[in-house]
């Protein structure tokens, strides 16, 4: 199976990464995690991109926050599937990211989940990978269902308690 | 080949939605075209969801504008990559749909691009077949390539220029 | 006399919808309150919309966050006056589930209040309810007048303070 | 059958507000339009939502831009349902008619519905009235299977233009 | 001395009204406090706009916060200057009651101040009085020396520090 | 009489201000027009702002876009009431001028209307002047209510037409 | 004297570039202009930026819009002032490419202008250079004092217009 | 060396300017501390802006909150590079502060970094230092580098943690 990459542009973005992770484990993919800034190391942020396919890589998560380019700049060293999550700051409620990774030129595609969306994020990344893989579209099919249960389950105990 | 499935909330939405189609047109992948309203056609728009996988699609292309539904309605009932693209309105400079598409609860994840990023959604899902179709991965490097050649060209050109 | 449902996309809406469900039993309106998520029981929430004029309800209320589509999810299933309240999440301040419920496109009409104004979207409720019982609308009145006073008082307690 | 009004707080609203009206005729529902200011007319405006129910008004519209208190101070005046619709002025995209039609304090309720959204202002009066209108809410079943239709036909006519 | 008029659209406004009247006390302007509620107390609030004139008040200050209809509705009842003070509510950052506030429609001015500005608010009815009282004229150069003072002060201060 | 200043921070303004020069023309009021950059000139604002008073104004209205330190500029040099009028530019839609001209800091009051309002700005400084100028203050409530019995003969109009 | 490089993302920005460039040529700085993109071209841009001191560039100009990285990317590779220029796109007013823009992470500065800027970004590359040309600091000197002149005289054309 | 001036508008943004005041200290960048309001200390600040070149300044850095006028006042009177940093106040999240700062009208411009960016604006500041001072500038490069490994390292322990 094709490994998932769970990248970081600061190590303060890993209480949202670590949501992903936890999604990723369950599922039973393959990832690995690493910190590279679009700004600070560029370089090894394109190399590693550039590698990424080679490497056994299906998809990448890019974590960052502000100007978030992080996605953008994996986006542009590579040909596979970037999906990049706007982690808030101390102003502007996350705005500032969310622009920053979801308003792509064209050309270059970034798939944007929601702000500190790191479940999501990694949910994605896994139905990208199921879809040639039947196993892990099966697995997605059962916590759907396992979630609606527990909803009903939710509802059931609200009907009791009003 | 998995197909891609190209849906509108309104044919209003068509211009944008063309953008995507061309793509899809140029990598030779097969895909579908569709109006389904979260709103108004809401059974129809879940049944096509439900099926969708199972007639050959991989992709799902969602256009739509305002409180963009669109996108979170189709996630909401496959496991397949759902990518969402918001339309601009008649106010709010398309930040409502952004929002409504991008913003969308842990669980169901929707792959969001940028406002009318048509294109783009369209390469994104590209991508996403790429992960295991050689053939494509090759083409998509290849516009890349073509693009950075005409990014290249233009500056000399304004080398000469000024 | 008609019932007002009660409707929560996450439990974690359930401080919101509370303050609602208090005006309800001050004004003795029956209701039932239920958990039902756009996205994660789309059918279950489709079926109660579908039937719930049947089942007596005249009124729906659907609190959710984020991109906030129980209201329009609703509203797609029953002609019911279905009242949308955005509730706040972590981030964004609620403007994403403020547009996501107030900018639903035309035919599909949803009546959404203020950010987490379960209390308003309660009285709405009555008001609705109270169009054809009399007893209902001068209750209303009372409780206006009763506000009224409150103000007052505190006014006059103003001009005592200073 | 109870009579809806329609308020303007300017003729400059007056496009937005036919929007309504025409759905309002189409619906055989009775109807009085009026312009009343709340700020240059606030006696006139605060007298005829006093009386609007003994008058025998079931729901009242007002359309309203910028700092759009009309259906704030109608509110105000009356426990009938008051639906309010932010229209765009000339700065801000509509966000200022927005947010003063929809955040309002407790105890008061405005029901508001998206920016210039006239049609379905007045689909959701019709709705309030078919709570006990057995024919009203008959005729909203079958204009949403109208509109369903339509929007299969064009599904299907999209279906063999690609 | 013209009085001012300190009117609060609920006493959850009174911190933020309290650094005006502070204002006040300092420069010796007359002035009363009041709760009237633009939605909850319309009447009584009308009343006290007209007849503020006679009374002999000069500038009324409202404090409001969400839809912040308080200033609109006291200026729509008086030709006397109406200071608007939005202040913040539970979502949105002051930014409903900032525009509710000051985007009033053509004919009806109101003289917004910044978000939570009580202490601004207070000064610039002291600005309005003082156009014609050379006292209060001369008391609020002082301060604005006095001020000018201070941060020259600090400005040593620092000086010392680095 | 006091005069009133119209002070715009480039030409591109006048269209605006030109809205607030007819009025104080039909009230009578004596003013000047001028052009003084908080930026480009800044001591010729700082100068004027300091002398106006000894000049007679009583009243200055500063219009000015994006950045709008205008009115801040000339409330930093007097202590007469200063009104700011923010103006759209290219970009934004206002709410750069807005912010800029509404959120002093404390201890410089700035009373803001809304943007682009140049006719609610001069009705504010004739407010202004009009505390205590009885004639002025006269006129204003005749306008008011020639206004009111515009909107009347309207509202009438529209009853005839539907 | 050093050279400015004045680089835009796509050849779309060069009416806004323009503006820049007519300011370096009245200014007699020495410039090159290109075209390169932080997505299209990354590895040409990077290239760029390592060399641009050691080729004898100061200051770095960057025109981009939407999430407009190109600063970002620029700044991430050099050492020497990166100055950028958010654009307005499509959508959203030109939001998107300030944050992206301005809301840089600590450790790689760059300095934005305002929206659509280009004449403001070469003059504080003007101004930057100034800091150790006394020819360059006393030319913005004088086109300063021109600035001043021309305004004072169209205030003066203000007086006998009105 | 030329200096740099780090300026507040009030003692309240110190916790901001001190993170600038630290990298000036780490660069041996010679530097003043001051306050200066420009709206409470207009003439000191102007002052100060018209003699800082002569003085020995190179570079001016302005920290500023709300309607943060301080960078444009002191860019109305030199023609020093003025690096603008918003800093957040009690609402809007920094926002007033950013457009305050950034939007400047064409002729003066003013280089904003991000809001609460301290550490950025003084880094600009020896980046503008160090286009003339090459001990300067390789000591930036060196930091660059020491950033570089520290993410590095961060990114194997990374990978020895998952």
């Amino acid at each position: 199976m094709k490994k998932v990459a769970v990248i970081m542009g600061s190590d303060s973005d890993l209480p949202v990464a670590e949501k992903g992770i936890e999604v990723l484990k369950v599922y039973g993919v393959p990832f690995e995690v690493h910190i590279y800034s679009a700004h600070r190391t560029p370089e090894e942020a394109a190399a590693f991109a550039r590698e990424a396919r080679g490497k056994g890589f299906g998809v990448l998560l890019c974590f960052a926050g502000m100007a978030a380019h992080l996605a953008g700049a994996f986006a542009a060293n590579t040909t596979l599937p970037v999906i990049g999550i706007p982690c808030t700051g101390k102003a502007l409620e996350g705005m500032d990211a969310l622009l920053s990774t979801v308003m792509m030129p064209p050309g270059i595609p970034v798939a944007s989940v929601g702000i500190n969306a790191g479940k999501n994020a990694a949910l994605l990344a896994v139905e990208i990978l199921a879809v040639e893989e039947e196993a892990l579209s099966e697995k997605l099919r059962e916590e759907r269902e396992e979630n609606r249960r527990k909803i009903l389950e939710k509802d059931r105990a609200m009907a009791g308690r009003y």
